[in-house]
């Protein structure tokens, strides 16, 4: 056999160990959340059919879809003269049937209504798996990452909404940040400001222009509104909306004078209102909520609210989001199902954590202790010992033969293992092993007993 | 939109939260033992570079592996007349660079090779993450399955065999097993039996045709060897082996007679014997150890210990198996690296587990408590005692909205949810709330307080 110098797919990674003990940190604090809030996990097929995913994601999206060849002959019923073409687009839907998932929203989509007679609504749904994007890799982004959602559907309670609001303060205060916002909007009010100057249809322009407020200021704004077709008129009507200031509670109260004039946008205000009481009734431990009429993220598919998580303490785009969305199984043919849902941006928190030195030292220890191999009598010696630290629940490793004493500490150290007993002729002898504490290099000695009981938890 | 009736790949599934609690459960108890003995979870990624995994599985094995087409203009860069005679197999590899990942063997074997500059050994790690084959599906065999690997590369301590055995035997035993058999053969043994009758290249022949005593006894293997090319002279010299009896010490003393000239099959014996002395020191809690013979699973690959497991409690395949290669990594050109590594079947164990009715109750269970909300009143009431519980642990939830107590009950057992609370205007009078145990029907009066500690863990 050839050997062929190694290598992953480009925009793909390995996780080593030491970066498996974080990243499961992470998963797992966030999972225990999810369920405190009775969230149930579930998990959807690396590869759905190519009509599931396709025409889901808009014609960009389509293209960032991977794509598996179907097996066998595959060419055998494909179209010798469509194949002749070199049409790769229109030879793709011949040759494959199946495809990799793009991201957890419509797996789940087609989940609820394939499962919808065994499902109790309101479904409250976890899932952490990976998804996959044949996008230009760069620093950050990847072809191969993990998704961290969080939906409930066949409920249009705002209380849902609070409480995703506190599942973001719990889940990330309890990975250590002391400081980040969760940004709330609300898709009625965006159409709210929209109808109030009779532009509804341009709302896309007017929220791409709004959302340029913190770079380029009001009088940058007010020109790319213009140039975008709106009116001297409509910005001078929109100006208050624009510049809303103050608490959430007073930024509300311009809201609701500003957009006195659209049915729909009052109701977005009640919709944000309801959630701000919850919140108060449930009040955050770490996070701050602030109502932010520029976030307008997935705007073609929220219907109601949107999130979007900041950290204050690094400098990172958003950690997390989500919304509501009015209508999310239509396509596939169960209408009129209400679903809000939220994300974690695992790998930006993790960069995060890393960077403020936020993932605990424990999280980098996998085995507990280490006892050192010499000889063939030491390690008779040593499997009691052994087996008893295992029982007492406590990670230990027999270094599996006879070497140097240097290269077995290198590989305690190495693997970050906290304590190692040494089994020499003394302690045979004695009974009195040595313990040793490998950060702070303090060596006693110790009968076995007293080595498993220091370690038992 | 046009709506598509949904469904999932053949030979792919979807697990619901009922099933992924109890995958889970499996997972984290076979992690939980690999951790305690001393092993570090990894994660590949799902797509491998093509020429990583082809010729790595046999011709057979090649045709099962799912190929992803390149993306863009994928038949921008293939010869037209190798398109028109539409040979599948030969434009597959101008069409497609990358492939899923057909196990975790091979992906291991690249990631050491790539990372040997930072890995310390013995390098002991756990991996378990989804396959996929392009096989025919049937009932147990599908598409997608999860493996879940234990291998340890850099050591050629018999000691890491023994550990092999105690981790089978302590994680099938906390699963619930009560009687399950871990078999050990070594590929020496059966190189040895070939030799003594000078028929080492009929070596798989011979170890077909002893596999089969169970079922067609002795007359049927001597039929079947001679019809193999085997002559009489042959099976009377190999007789006592295939007939071995009695306890493991009394066949490996048959075996080290019948053995006598061949030194790689003695030597085969002192492994053996040697891992029986390490479980000697290190009894086993719950398996039985058995050496068979007749085991050659993976020969053409194992070049020392082979392992598999079974339960004797239900009618099943082996639920897990393994062995020690010598030459790992020589394919991807680092040679010399010797490994040995068992596997879980974790869809068999689940079924196993289900038919003897082992999954633990509580593992059915997320949320411990459910709030009834019957009005807005009620809802403000309740918001505090949902945060209190949630302080302490207790999974909880409130039902999103006002509702029929029927459904809400519904609810909370369709969710398995134990404990349910009603807060009525009477409760709020009196401060005391209905507590009902959902299993027994038990209904109590208690204070928030009450209800808190009573659920606090």
């Amino acid at each position: 056999m050839a050997s062929i110098k190694p290598s992953v797919p480009k925009g793909t990674r390995d996780f080593s160990p030491a970066e498996m003990v974080k990243r499961n940190y992470i998963f797992d604090t966030i999972k225990s959340v999810f369920r405190k809030y009775g969230y149930q996990q579930i998990e959807t097929p690396t590869m759905e059919n190519s009509s599931t995913l396709l025409g889901k994601y808009g014609e960009e999206g389509d293209k960032l879809i991977f794509k598996v060849l179907n097996s066998g002959d595959y060419l055998a019923k494909v179209n010798p003269e469509k194949l002749a073409a070199l049409n790769s687009n229109a030879v793709a839907s011949d040759i494959s049937e199946k495809a990799l998932r793009y991201d957890l929203t419509v797996p789940f989509a087609r989940y609820v209504v394939m499962h919808q007679n065994e499902i109790t609504f309101p479904f409250k749904r976890f899932q952490v798996q990976p998804v996959w994007r044949a996008d230009r890799p760069q620093r950050g982004r990847y072809r191969e990452f993990y998704q961290c959602d969080a939906d409930v559907v066949g409920s249009d309670s705002l209380l849902n909404e609070a409480e995703f609001v506190l599942i973001y303060d719990e889940a990330l205060g309890k990975l250590g940040l002391k400081d980040f916002t969760i940004k709330i909007n609300n898709r009625k009010i965006l159409t709210g400001i929209a109808q109030i100057i009779d532009k509804a249809d341009n709302i896309i322009d007017l929220t791409v222009a709004i959302d340029k407020l913190d770079k380029i200021g009001l009088d940058g704004v007010t020109k790319e509104l213009i140039e975008r077709g709106f009116t001297e008129a409509d910005v001078e009507k929109i100006k208050p909306v624009i510049l809303l200031q103050g608490t959430n509670a007073e930024k509300l109260q311009s809201l609701r004078e500003a957009l006195a004039q659209s049915d729909i946008g009052l109701k977005g205000c009640d919709e944000i209102e309801t959630v701000f009481k919850y919140i108060e009734s449930c009040p955050l431990q770490t996070a701050t909520l602030e109502l932010d009429i520029t976030l307008a993220r997935g705007l073609n598919y929220y219907t109601g609210a949107i999130f979007e998580v900041k950290t204050n303490e690094a400098a990172m785009g958003s950690i997390g989001g989500g919304g509501r969305y009015d209508d999310l199984t239509g396509m596939f043919g169960l209408k009129g199902l209400t679903g809000v849902g939220i994300s974690f941006g695992a790998d930006r928190i993790y960069d995060v954590l890393e960077e403020l030195n936020l993932f605990p030292t424990a999280a980098n220890q996998s085995t507990q202790v280490l006892i050192c191999n010499f000889d063939k009598e030491g390690e008779t010696y040593a499997l009691p010992l052994l087996q008893q630290l295992r029982r007492q629940n406590v990670n230990t490793e027999l270094y599996p033969a006879g070497a140097k004493i240097k290269k077995q500490l290198d590989y305690a150290n190495n693997k970050n293992i906290p304590y190692t007993v040494v089994i020499g002729g003394d302690e045979m002898q004695s009974g009195l092993l040595t313990f040793k504490d490998m950060s702070s290099g303090v060596q006693e000695k110790l009968t076995a007993e007293e080595i498993v009981s220091r370690m038992a938890r």
